[in-house]
């Protein structure tokens, strides 16, 4: 393809924009905007298949910028293109309450597929996008019917590079054979901390030909339209394999300071923006000018895109009477709504069946609950006999010329690499078609802590099969105890921390987490196993806490979690020999606790007497529940779970002491519920 | 070197043990021992120099469990060779209080050099260990003084390899070109999914050649020791590069299972047991039987390694003659003590002084306490200039080579890679000669929660220079804005989190953290400037908590941290005008608060005046030492920081309306102190 005058035009008006809304918020990053602003425009323009009028179309090519805070780049483009993001948008960058917040986030920029700015998060992403991409053509194309072809795009600086958790996803990649995924490396030699050789110094191009990538070299980003065009044509011909192209190119390209470390993060002093602006032809006394011609070019090819969704929804209304039912299937998976009825395939249990661990209990819900939801697509990273993960009958989401599996296989083999398990999760959601659940020990999640809350910011629903979740994992001791990590988790905002006691709690927990389109879950699950409680059903549990037993004159509300319930319930018994009335309440989830209304709430936690909390790890945060907390802020023993449990007296009596000590503390005392407050908390 | 049937007995004594110890415990791992007994036998007994009878022997080789799940193989060799374990520890092998948990825990088992288990950080751990044996060596070797020259060996299965922390240490290591560092990979294909190939393809030797490390692959990993002998030898030669030796071995070499994944987390069955021990000419019937000849083969050894020690002391007498003053260094490190008078160097503030940025008075204090602390030896996750972490006449410690800095620089560029940093520190501060520090924004340590993790575990003293640490960092947005961070890291045993108000407090701060021989510290640090506080004071500081303003009468105690405490400042005069009393305390570190006698913290938080918490991030465990909590249980918003805190109303106007709310609603009740209790916390 040729190129001309326009095109140095088009990409020197994203150049002098990104200079133009940094300088007008006095922050954020002109020089990756200025730097790669060629191979965007390239890439949108000759590539990338889009309408800026329906940002869902399901076949858009998906673009991710794993360097977020190179966003003005990005949303000039989205501008640029007739994306519904104003002039006035570009104006108000990095201002309070604008769409163009100072990284880019997914869920209220039309435009942008996923949220970044974390380093390293968003080729994860990518490679969730493209995973998820293979998986929908895999189910969904037929003879006649490519419905599902796009490609993934994402840039990436350094930072990305250098990020661990972009090693554990590209190698995934490159092992997956992720053909549609094409990643262009802004290759600029310049990070913070100056010149990248002080720090990384790695041959990238090595590595990533050690993944099995499809790697080529640009080496000149800066003006070598032709060059980079070809370089992704190249890749988009390699099929079995994703592809790198490393691309050579001048940080703030333009700036009298270009090259260095000092365009990176701050903006251009005004007189820079002036020779900018008189280099590049442009008048330098005006800000956010775009010259007309480059906005009738950008749409052309906006119409273009628009053209492509209407051939392509063309060949979706054939599909849909050729195959009803896979359309009907793929229309629904795009609203996020479950198929009706779907929940009635939960398990329930009666006291009367056997104990169970819930890391099997919510193997057994998986079980029962993947034929009705075939957007259900997970793995574990590679703890699948411990998580139970996986059903019986599951294929493996692996490139069918391995022999191990196919690209229509739902289950995943992360590998040993929860951070990318959690950032592909996110790419994995918001393809569209999917409602992606991930496993591995509850203490381990804390290792995708960034991905965990990049989900729950972006209102990502993913699901943790968090196993393993306590001192009661026994013998492997405290490097694998959690203590603090349910606090962690419980601090973050817009994610949900559940851990039932029984099947009925794990029914209902999955319940909640699955129907809930915004927010990620994380299930903590026992290793041991759990009796069926009298008194658990999924509709109480699905409110995040209740009474599990009430008695009448009941001088002590002990409220507790998991794996301690059925330990409260005994401990009830010993205090009633003792003369003293306990209360059991359940709380699975106090997220979901918090969203009913304060009566239901009182109800379960009342004014009168004290509440104690029972769970054997970190007790911060249980002081809004309950008076008194029974745990464990220290790290946990290595040895048999009843040792363990007998050390720290989570037992029946040890619970009951406490409990005892607890009513006679209060003795006398007018008790409020702790659940009553002076003030409401900023949600 | 040659290899006869004793070396063989003594492998084959190393493999028997695992299999009696997990069988035992009915718990364990006996693949990864079994099958790294032939080159764990051959690196400890003809490689590895130490002593059993002083574990804390600065120049001894170090040696890191990286698959810290193989512990039993670590566990049988520190016995055979004499260390400070019995055959009953072996007995007790993961059970309650044993020498021999479940994975290796460095504070209390003699001859672990690091805690290990979660994957991937053993390996980064190794390499600070390198690193502090480069730097020390470095500085304190001197013309016919080489004090400092000991090697650094780690051995790693697959699944550390998948961690992306490990391509960042790797890569690292690469860069800084640690000649004495020497990993051995467990290559035997098998993790718990099973079989490598269904995650885990790349061509490993290439990546590592990638980054810069010398690569030597063993065949036969299971017999021949001559090929393992020579392959250590040739990477003992190389000067100027980290080496791997790929490692081909047979996963519970001996079972009847071996070769399977089968043998990886299981005890093997006892008729297993008695085929093993009768094919390797151990009497089946008899379990921790070890022949006397192998325990006089490993004695012979040890005896080497004591007699060096012996040669090694007696170089020290004479470095002490001729280098008094670098002696007594080097042995003042080691006890961990910091120079007497140190603090005298930490600088003091009057309300006079100019607002200053908590990121900028952490500097001061670096750029004021470097001189009289050699030890203290830091650097920044690719964030210098935001973090503040350089003083100026810093040298980069560097490969000299480079031309970048030379090995006795004091300042690591870790590039963007936060969590080898955390791991990094851990064996840096393990080496025993330096107090380690790094820098990142406060959002990216949850990036490195597995690393702090092990520092708490494991009693190590490391800084974290955790900047930008609210809502307060402005326009970078939500992505980057904490919420839970601080919540997570209070709710994790033996782990500072400090968040100072002004310079008296940042002195405190580093007064108490660098004094604490045995936990982490996590210094969050505003981005805004601060004013110098009436009241504050590094003493009090130094408690955690105290009161920095009180009024006769008072109705409210308002209590906060960092960068809002002059803000309730200003909130208390808004107060006065309506009429209401309120005193403030100032709450820079709850951990060190709660460790004050219960008389000194009721001073601070009393019964009788309700108290409200003023933080712009998560509330949870607020209500730890307030009845209220104004906080920010949601995400932040990109924009200028004043902006920022308006729309939060983290306002002078807006904290005294709430105080104001909280007085009204206690008003008529009886209020207790939150730090009123029923019963003791299990810490």
């Amino acid at each position: 393809m040729g190129f001309s005058d326009i095109d140095t035009l088009a990409i020197n008006s994203i150049r002098v924009l990104a200079a133009d809304a940094t300088f007008n918020s006095n922050s954020g990053h002109p020089g990756a905007p200025m730097g790669m602003a060629p191979v965007a425009h390239v890439l949108f323009n000759n590539f990338m298949k889009f309408n800026p009028k329906n940002t869902r179309w399901l076949n858009r090519d998906r673009f991710v910028l794993s360097n977020g805070h190179g966003c003005m780049l990005q949303y000039a483009l989205l501008h640029l293109f007739g994306y519904d993001l104003s002039i006035q948008d570009l104006k108000d960058f990095r201002k309070i309450d604008s769409k163009t917040p100072g990284h880019p986030e997914a869920h209220f920029t039309p435009g942008i597929e996923v949220t970044t700015g974390p380093l390293g998060q968003g080729i994860c992403n990518a490679v969730g996008l493209a995973m998820a991409q293979a998986h929908t053509a895999a189910v969904f194309n037929k003879e006649g019917f490519n419905l599902i072809d796009n490609y993934t795009y994402c840039f990436l600086g350094d930072g990305c590079l250098m990020e661990g958790v972009s090693s554990e996803a590209s190698s995934m990649a490159g092992h997956l054979q992720l053909g549609n995924l094409i990643c262009i490396w802004d290759d600029n030699h310049i990070s913070i901390d100056g010149d990248t050789n002080v720090a990384f110094t790695e041959d990238v191009v090595k590595r990533y030909e050690a993944y099995d990538w499809h790697v080529v070299t640009v080496e000149n980003g800066d003006s070598d339209l032709a060059a980079i065009a070809a370089a992704i044509k190249e890749c988009q011909a390699v099929k079995n394999k994703p592809s790198l192209i490393k691309l050579r190119t001048t940080i703030g390209y333009g700036s009298l300071l270009q090259g260095t470390h000092s365009v990176h993060g701050s903006p251009l002093k005004a007189e820079d923006i002036k020779q900018l602006k008189s280099k590049f032809g442009f008048n330098p006394e005006q800000s956010f000018s775009v010259p007309q011609e480059v906005y009738d070019y950008y749409a052309k090819h906006a119409a273009e895109g628009a053209a492509a969704e209407q051939e392509w929804n063309a060949l979706l209304a054939k599909y849909a009477e050729a195959y009803p039912t896979e359309h009907a299937d793929l229309l629904r998976r795009q609203t996020g709504d479950l198929p009706t009825g779907w929940e009635k395939s939960l398990p329930t249990y009666t006291p009367a069946d056997a104990a169970v661990a819930s890391r099997k209990l919510s193997e057994i819900v998986l079980s029962k609950i993947e034929g009705v939801l075939p957007e259900l697509v997970g793995g574990s990273a590679d703890l699948t006999g411990s998580n139970l993960t996986r059903w019986k009958e599951a294929v493996d989401f692996q490139a069918p010329q391995t022999g191990l599996g196919n690209y229509s296989g739902r289950y995943i083999r992360y590998g040993v690499r929860e951070h990318a398990m959690g950032a592909v999760m996110n790419g994995l959601a918001a393809y569209g078609t999917i409602l992606p659940y991930g496993g591995t020990f509850l203490n381990f999640v804390s290792y995708a802590a960034g991905a965990v809350r990049l989900s729950a910011l972006s209102h990502v629903r993913a699901l943790w099969v968090a196993t393993h979740d306590s001192i009661g994992l026994g013998e492997d001791g405290p490097t694998h105890q959690p203590i603090e990590t349910l606090a962690h988790f419980r601090a973050l905002p817009n994610c949900m921390v559940w851990r039932p006691a029984d099947g009925n709690e794990t029914s209902g927990a999955y319940y909640v987490a699955l129907s809930n389109k915004t927010a990620p879950s994380i299930m903590a699950l026992s290793r041991q196993n759990l009796p069926q409680l009298e008194g658990s059903s999924i509709e109480k549990a699905a409110k995040g806490g209740y009474v599990l037993s009430e008695v009448e004159g009941a001088q002590v509300t002990i409220v507790s979690t998991g794996s301690e319930v059925n330990i409260c319930v005994d401990a009830a018994k010993v205090l009633a020999q003792q003369g003293i009335k306990a209360r059991i309440v359940s709380m699975p989830c106090t997220e979901v606790f918090d969203q009913q209304s304060l009566d239901y709430r009182l109800s379960v936690l009342p004014d009168g007497i004290p509440a104690m909390s029972v769970e054997p790890m970190s007790t911060l945060g249980w002081e809004k529940y309950a008076h008194e907390q029974f745990g464990l802020n220290r790290f946990g023993a290595s040895g048999p779970v009843k040792d363990v449990y007998k050390k720290f007296e989570f037992t029946p009596e040890g619970i009951a002491k406490r409990a005892a000590a607890t009513v006679n503390f209060y003795k006398g005392s007018v008790v409020r519920s702790t659940l009553k407050h002076a003030f409401e908390q900023l949600v």
